[in-house]
């Protein structure tokens, strides 16, 4: 597909994504952080755009793409670091859809977009950890942002994908990367599934209800503990046992379970990151609203 | 400045405007229509950019960019037309910026490009009007979209800027046109005042107010009548004398108009579209936030 139509369904996903409300725990239309607020990661998904469009035509460079995506995005917003989740998962499925036509092609493609990166992409990646200060969990004995750490990666000759399997038990931004996106193409169909009876708005809340219910967010555990990351998906999958997915009977529960995270400073990012490649490949697919 | 920078302003331009809460009687973050929705216009701002970034490296073509963005602009969302207003006031700013470095040669700029404007333009404007079935006061006895007035046009020769003239008394877009942009240029000025001490949101919200006040919306003039056009700018200036411009003090009162002009279908929708033509200008001459 071609490359400006590509970026285009990337920026939307993003704009999407961040504005659905209630997520609990997460920035939304009606939701800020202290420093970081909800026009900062429009203007983050608006200001990536050329990063995306050049993504689209490549069909290497994807660690390259990463950082800079970074660094555009923080050149548009002062927020800090809003969506370098979204870009490790975004870049490949850019990448791959715009050598794609459909989204069975698309699945099979991003497996080998992943699958091929190089050393060279492992180098680029941490160096756009070092550039937008991202604080995460390193990798094995790599600090990330830590000049020694392109030493060792270069010395051991690990790819971007090698790094992505050795993260994969406790990040699954990581895990998607080796298992070829299932989570991003289950929401992909979630979110178009719902779509058929409701507002786009409430699609993507509940879809993202789903997810947090049955994976526990790696971005909490890393910021928390395990304890807590399963803490807070049991108490996602009760909200929507209770209520059976009417949204409107849960949007109270909602509302409680959102003010309580963000008071605890308890946010679901990575479910957020999961959402937005997953509303990416709806609308490569056609999804309109 | 280079074109794809020229486009994400315009693109963020038109996000941020409409994020902007509570703008009274428009659609923002937390007020829908019944059929067009705020997902419409972040749909419609994102889908436009191959339109802005053609536009903003050309010296030519208003009328047909005008139309190209609004047929883009449904491709991307079922909610019907939501920017083509702003469109009029877009395209030419964004042809402009293309060939300037800072605001000043903007201004002097875009009046220039829409003095240029020729009869191929008008007739363009015009079919846009028809393709986006957009229902606004004729300008003098040319019905819009109606194929009889596209010959008269031609046969008087009556180029797009000459249809602006004859439609500058009872249209603010198009007073616009042949003011040089004066109310933008002022929005501009405007919010990038009040962002020094206030959130994007409430620097947005205010400036619209102001507007708002200063000028009767000739939108809810074509669809409504003079009267009321007059009466909904005397609320909004009492409104803002009653608060001194303290957006906290002045929340319910807003709030409170919000409600009233949407259960009455009043949208001051001209004035949005300055605001979006301001926030192009204030974001094209760096405003960050």
């Amino acid at each position: 597909m071609n490359p400006a139509h590509i970026a285009r369904c990337a920026q939307l996903a993003m704009v999407l994504e961040v504005s659905a409300t209630p997520k609990p725990g997460n920035i939304d239309r009606d939701h800020n952080y202290t420093d970081t607020r909800f026009e900062h990661f429009l203007a983050s998904a608006v200001g990536v755009y050329p990063v995306l469009e050049k993504a689209a035509s490549s069909s290497s460079g994807v660690g390259s793409f990463i950082r800079h995506a970074v660094l555009e995005s923080v050149r548009w917003q002062k927020g800090g670091n809003t969506h370098f989740g979204a870009f490790i998962l975004l870049i490949p499925l850019v990448m791959a859809g715009g050598a794609c036509g459909d989204t069975a092609c698309l699945r099979e493609k991003v497996r080998r977009v992943v699958k091929e990166t190089t050393v060279g992409d492992a180098v680029e990646l941490y160096r756009a950890f070092y550039d937008a200060k991202v604080k995460v969990k390193p990798v094995d004995d790599f600090s990330l942002g830590d000049r020694d750490s392109i030493d060792k990666i270069k010395k051991r000759g690990l790819t971007l994908f090698d790094m992505m399997e050795m993260s994969a038990g406790y990040d699954i931004i990581a895990e998607e990367w080796v298992n070829g996106f299932q989570k991003t193409f289950w929401c992909a169909r979630m979110v178009r599934e719902k779509i058929k009876t409701r507002s786009i708005n409430d699609a993507v809340v509940l879809t993202f209800m789903e997810i947090l219910s049955e994976n526990k967010d790696t971005f909490i555990q890393a910021k928390f503990d395990r304890e807590k990351a399963e803490d807070v998906s049991k108490r996602a999958g009760e909200i929507l046992k209770k209520v059976g997915g009417d949204i409107e009977v849960m949007r109270s529960d909602l509302n409680a379970f959102d003010r309580e995270l963000l008071y605890e400073g308890v946010n679901p990012g990575s479910t957020a990151d999961i959402i937005i490649a997953g509303l990416f490949v709806a609308l490569f697919g056609g999804m309109r609203f």
